[in-house]
């Protein structure tokens, strides 16, 4: 990687400087568009636009289509809509698509009016699926054949339309109309008799998505079946797309990153953290916060009902953020194990019993262990009934937070919610005012049967 | 999906009926080897063994590579090392590699000597790379060609061995030491005119990995620069392998596993929740516990110190679970939302001050809704005094929580820890302590002036 550094040391140097025409264009050549992008997108919009100046169309499209979205955005305000237009041509169609969707609305039908209108439609069909949608992740470049084409004629109708697709290593054949009726790989096309037809040699047993189908069923299938893409049909069984690998990794990261701010107890956020203004961020954590709060008050109910028991013995008081900081530390464990095999499939909804069973031997274990560490605090800190008191409340709360932290994802999961509202903040909470509650008992029990 | 299920119950019925010969050929010619799989891994390793013995070698390879490792290699016992060495010839290279990592060891031996030089000596090697490495997780089944053939020669290479090689869709270029020179997709090659020489029309810029890289990078790589493989070189740029886009996908979502596990505050698993023991989940679980328990000994000693404040009122009693809690809740935002934008490259370190500027905003606003809530409830629960208490407590420990959430994954990553170790668990015992110090000393000043 020594070299690319360099390379990249010397790119960003000469962009910086204001470079010629025929260096950038030597870096296009020279280096993946990504990488273009990934430099430029430390510059000002203004800046780009000069820069990009120096190049064709066609690798003009290929940067935007690899430039942060927000990026190209504000590059576009840059172009008019003749010179935009041309752009919006040459980039992969699921790429422009997603442009076209963050330009300013009043943009949109002026830019509109420039593209060639089979283009045009294109991009009005494409973008007016929901996000979060097979239909919205889809690229409508694909290879279209036919099956009473020949392998010889399928391979040149691959090789006229190859620069313009996005994959062509998989040949979709469709009817009259434009029914998938099977799917040919480059790889069997080159393998193939050039004179046999396509209709004896595709394969029809295909893996596909509906156009509504949510994104994570696009992923979690191209994944299961390592598929290259996979088609999308709309209600009738018409070929309307094809979503391709790299889109599946792009959807299980921001899955997986939404996941996690849900366990953490905060609204996902509708963009990257870096483009999240400061307003927004307060919106998405403050509603969990404040909902927190008043489940809180529950704790402080318990302690005002045991207030007694508390002024007779305020050493208890030593022990509380250690008991139910516990309680919920192992709760948040358990739930977080159970939210994501729930999210990988690891363990599905039938498997809840077997699951409980084998966590309240966990919590069994964990609680033994904690709780003799706890009794021999509480003998240092307390004495002796202290630590019985304490020693079995751990015992009593880890086992319970256990249990509650391993069944409270799959009884969201019942109802049809997402488990990992099972957050482990919500889990801390919920297992304070159950772990005082647990707390005060044994010690009225304990401090009076002395 | 209609149709596909049916079928599949149909299968499931026939696997479980015990089928004949003529009908799990059939199963197998329609349907992709990962469903037949996945409808075998419900049986037992003997019934498994029975239905597949009435298919082909190079069959039963391909449903190999796709059933859970722990499936297979139960499987595997039921084979001699003759039967067992032919499934392994016929299996991806990567795949074959992952099922001999975990047969048993003395087996090992015995089946190797079964195998082919050329196959052992290529299972030997690839089995030689640590885990967590590119390469362990690269394949050697790639096609190589040389600068000097010309596009024709290239195809018919590529043609004579697709049918073994895990991706035909990137031809590597190696010189005679097998130092890689260039790439050549297949679409370039099926556009070119077929006399062009490989030297002239080969990609030099390429986008590779060392061997022993770790595998969050191959994966992010190959998901940067929307990638079908990336090559894997030595220490002296010989190719060695290749790394395919359906492996990144794998690797995204143990790696998402990992650092969901990490912000729980547990040891991520080796193997998935259902394949882990019990005695191994507890092992998991309570290192981070006991560690957290000695974490919350300094709450104990705060609420120790403060005893005569909390005597004289008892009150303020009542209010620690909602104030310790809401700073670990707002703290465990904090720290989640940098962990996660952090392992998606979405901040970097240099990021740290304007991210912490941006988080102080954030909390003062967290801080002063919170803070009103709370002064609401201190005056209906406790009177003007705890009112004021515990509404300023809210407010400088809400802003703490956040500063503290925000800047412990940077400190982390600065000295190279992996951000994750920033749980909330540990968040959130950091905060209990730190919490009733601000309450206690909000307390006493406000208790002494009014």
């Amino acid at each position: 990687m020594a070299i690319r550094n360099a390379l990249i040391k010397q790119v960003d140097e000469q962009l910086n400087n204001g470079v010629d025409g025929e260096t950038i264009k030597k870096f296009t050549e020279e280096l993946h568009p990504a990488i273009i992008a990934d430099r430029l997108e430390n510059l000002e919009p203004g800046k780009i636009y000069t820069i990009l100046q120096h190049l064709d169309f066609e690798i003009k499209a290929d940067i935007f289509s690899h430039l942060d979205k927000n990026v190209s955005r504000d590059l576009s305000e840059f172009y008019d809509d003749d010179e935009l237009a041309d752009i919006f041509e040459f980039m992969p169609h699921d790429d422009r698509v997603d442009l076209f969707r963050v330009i300013p609305e009043e943009r949109r039908n002026s830019l509109l009016r420039h593209i060639e209108p089979e283009e045009r439609e294109d991009i009005i069909k494409l973008s007016s699926y929901p996000e979060g949608t097979a239909g919205a992740l889809m690229t409508s470049d694909f290879v279209r054949i036919f099956e009473e084409m020949t392998v010889k004629e399928a391979l040149n109708k691959i090789r006229k339309v190859a620069r313009y697709r996005e994959t062509i290593y998989i040949a979709y054949v469709v009817d009259q109309q434009n029914k998938l009726l099977g799917i040919v790989s480059l790889k069997d096309l080159i393998m193939f008799d050039s004179k046999s037809i396509i209709r004896d040699v595709m394969f029809t047993e295909i893996i596909t998505v509906k156009v509504d189908d949510e994104r994570e069923i696009v992923a979690s299938r191209l994944s299961e079946y390592d598929l290259i893409a996979i088609p999308v049909t709309d209600e009738r069984d018409r070929l309307v797309g094809i979503v391709t690998f790299d889109d599946a990794l792009d959807v299980a990261e921001e899955e997986a990153t939404e996941d996690f701010h849900k366990t953490a107890g905060l609204a996902p956020l509708e963009r990257t953290y870096r483009d999240t203004s400061i307003f927004e961020l307060f919106q998405k954590r403050i509603g969990w916060l404040m909902i927190l709060v008043f489940v809180s008050l529950m704790s402080s109910g318990v302690i005002a009902a045991f207030e007694e028991t508390l002024e007779s013995a305020i050493a208890l008081a030593f022990f509380i953020p250690l008991l139910i900081g516990s309680a919920g530390n192992a709760g948040a464990q358990a739930a977080t194990l159970m939210v994501r095999a729930l999210a990988t499939d690891d363990v599905n909804l039938s498997g809840w019993l077997n699951t409980t069973g084998r966590e309240i031997l966990v919590g069994i274990m964990l609680g033994l262990v904690m709780g003799a560490a706890c009794w021999v605090l509480g003998m240092f800190f307390g004495g002796a009934e202290i630590a019985i008191i304490v020693g079995l409340t751990m015992v009593s709360i880890i086992l319970l937070a256990n249990i509650i932290g391993t069944l409270l994802p799959f009884i969201l999961t019942f109802f049809n919610m997402d488990p990992a509202v099972a957050s482990s903040p919500l889990i801390a909470t919920i297992m304070d005012a159950t772990g005082l509650l647990i707390y005060f008992w044994i010690a009225i029990l304990v401090l009076g049967s002395f």
